[in-house]
Order: C-alpha cells, then sequence, then structure tokens
C-alpha cells in the first residue's frame, strides 16, 4: 500500500464514522443546541473545556460564538477554560492539574449556566472533575464523547446531554466532534434569527 | 423541515465534501507529508498560522507534534504562532494585525524550517503577509485553503504545496482541514516509525 492508498484508507474511514454519526446523533444535537439557546436567551453563559485537540475544538467553539459564524449576529457569551496559561500552570503548579478546568467552573460558573466538557474517551481526570463542579454551581453540562463514553458518561444526569461519537479513535472522534459543534452554531443561529432551511 | 433534518442536511454536505476531498486531495497530502518530514530529518522545525478556527486547528497540529498523535514517539519542533497573546496583541497594537505573524515568521523562522499556512478563504491579509515573510527567509509554504485558494494560491511558487478543499463554506473547509492535518500526523508518524498499513 503505497501513501496515497494509506491517505485514501483514512477518508474512508472519516466517512464511515461521519455517516454513523449522522444516523446516530441528531436527537442528542438538537436537544443540546435547544438547552443550549435556553441558557443564552436566558441570560446564562457556555463555558468549554477539553485537552489537547479538544482544546482546540474549544476555542474553536468560543470564537464562533463570541464572534461569528456563518451569519452576523449579536455576540454570545461563551469562554474556553483552556486560554490563560496565567491560570492554567498557576492552578496547575499549586494544586493539581485535575483542577484546571474545575476551579474555573467553580469560580466563573453561575446557576443556569451550561459546561460544554469535550473528551474523546471521557476518562480525563481534569474533564471529570471539571463536571463534579459544574454539578455543585448547578451548571448543565452538555458532553461530547466518543468510544464508550468512559466514567464521564456515569457523572451524566437526565439534565445533560451526551453526545457520543460512535468511533473508538481519538482522530475520527474529534473530527466529528468539530461537525457538531458547527452544527450546534448552525441551529443556534437559525433560531436566533428566523433563518428558513 | 424539522430541527433534525438540518443536522442531517448538515451531515450530508460534510460526508459530500469529505467524499470530494478524498478524490482531489492524496496527491497534495503526500507531498506535504514528504516535505514535512525532509524538513524535521534535516533538524529544521514547522511554523503555523492560521485565523479563529484555522488557529484552532494551528494548536491542535502542534500539539500532535510536540507531544503525541497516536504512538509514542520523539516529540517533532513545531510552534503555533496564534497563542503568545503578549505578542500578538503588541505586534497588532504597535505596528498592525496584518504582521502578526510575519514578524514570527521573520524572528523565529530559518532557512529549510516549513510554514504551514490555514486559511479557508486564501484572502486573510495577515496570512498573505506571513507567506510573502516566509519567502523572505526562505520557509517552504505548505498551505491549507478551500473555495478558489485566493491571493494565496497566487503566491505559492513550485517548492510550496496547496492542500485546496473543494469547497465554497469555511466550516465544511475547516472539518475537511483537520482531517488533512490527522492525515500529515499519521503519515509522519508511519514514516518515522516504520509502521506497516
Ligand atoms: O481522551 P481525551 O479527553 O480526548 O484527551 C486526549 C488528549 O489528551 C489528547 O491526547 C493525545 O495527545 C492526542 O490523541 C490528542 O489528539 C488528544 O486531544
Ligand atoms: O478566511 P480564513 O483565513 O479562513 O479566516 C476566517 C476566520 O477569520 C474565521 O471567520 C469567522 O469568524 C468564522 O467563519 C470562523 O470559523 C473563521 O475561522
Amino acid at each position: 500500500m503505497n501513501l496515497q492508498d494509506i491517505i485514501r484508507q483514512t477518508f474512508a474511514e472519516t466517512l464511515e464514522t461521519h455517516q454513523a454519526a449522522a444516523d446516530a446523533l441528531p436527537p442528542a444535537i438538537e436537544l443540546a443546541a435547544n438547552n443550549l439557546l435556553g441558557a443564552l436567551l436566558g441570560g446564562h453563559k457556555v463555558l468549554i473545556c477539553g485537552n489537547g485537540g479538544s482544546a482546540a475544538d474549544a476555542q474553536h467553539f468560543a470564537s464562533e460564538m463570541v464572534n461569528r459564524f456563518e451569519h452576523d449576529r449579536p455576540g454570545l457569551p461563551a469562554i474556553a477554560l483552556t486560554t490563560d496559561t496565567s491560570t492554567l500552570t498557576s492552578i496547575a503548579n499549586d494544586d493539581a492539574f485535575e483542577q484546571i478546568f474545575a476551579r474555573q467552573v467553580r469560580v466563573l460558573g453561575q446557576g443556569g449556566d451550561v459546561l460544554v466538557a469535550i473528551s474523546t474517551s471521557g476518562r480525563s481526570p481534569n474533564i471529570l472533575e471539571a463536571i463534579h463542579a459544574a454539578r455543585e454551581r448547578d451548571l448543565q453540562v452538555i458532553a461530547l464523547t466518543g468510544r464508550d463514553g468512559g466514567p464521564l458518561a456515569e457523572l451524566l444526569t437526565e439534565r445533560d446531554v451526551e453526545i457520543r461519537v460512535p468511533s473508538e479513535r481519538t482522530a475520527r472522534i474529534q473530527e466529528v466532534h468539530l461537525v457538531v459543534i458547527h452544527s450546534l452554531c448552525d441551529l443556534i443561529d437559525r433560531q436566533l434569527l428566523g433563518i428558513r432551511p
């Protein structure tokens, strides 16, 4: 198999995962969009966290909320908890790396806000801690996961939404997470601006 | 059309774009992977820039080079030029926002390094300036673009590689850019580690 065949194989796997996601995820994405919209219209905000590629997703999502997605509209309050390296390193250095998001959730989060927690494995300890903190502060959780949802899935209640990508492979799960984020932005824009399909 | 139909439509459009990319992009991705590998094996490094969602992609790519993608291997030198807000705001405030990446390329870039420039439109002035700076400092360019490649495509020479996603829609182009980034990481890992397909 030459390099171009390997590239074609990656795309084939990606296509398969996106097709499986298209079949499985629309109900959960709809619910998540409605919860986000309800919170935003109620004057609440969105906090977003993730590690590595999912930290990049957190920032991608926040920038499309605060600034714009496909249409000009009033900015929407969203904060990626992954960007302030002074805050992140001080929490990790003085307390523990597991607390980098949880502490921010406790300090910045207010009842009615939404925590978007992104983890392909559902196993990252700092994401689990963030969900515990969200629970304490009365935030709803929208979790973007993959694989079997991991211990994260066990922490969720009826009020929360899990959008679990049907794949075992981190890269493929991240790729679909980005489509989910774009779909959430699209649904929020359409409803805020009254855009017809 | 209800919300779930709109979500399914987004996935359908995504699938179509990924299929078109799978047909069109393997030769360019192969060439880009070979150029990156050649530069890294020659002791050079990779600088990466983009705005908004593409800034997130720049950081995603850098983290998978510096830390890891799917396998443990020696870290690979890559720097996202999008993260140091002290540097970014000072360049934009003292000089101009168009120079935020170009100045870093001139200062950090050395002959033989690679600049990965990510722009869905090929029109962002700070990305065009970064490419001019790369040319001055004798860096190769790998451009991830979309639409018609914009003025960016005109700036490239034979030494450079453009990976242009066949789509007109920013969100869809970004989604494929992430697959391209994962494919580049995969090809680099396979060749460095001698992994068989
Ligand atoms: O299991 P997650 O919460 O998604 O966390 C994974 C991250 O820590 C990163 O792990 C590796 O560095 C890579 O697979 C990255 O893409 C990933 O985001
Ligand atoms: O044309 P580009 O270089 O890709 O730049 C686009 C970015 O500035 C951002 O524009 C809007 O804010 C959104 O479409 C973002 O997703 C995009 O990254």
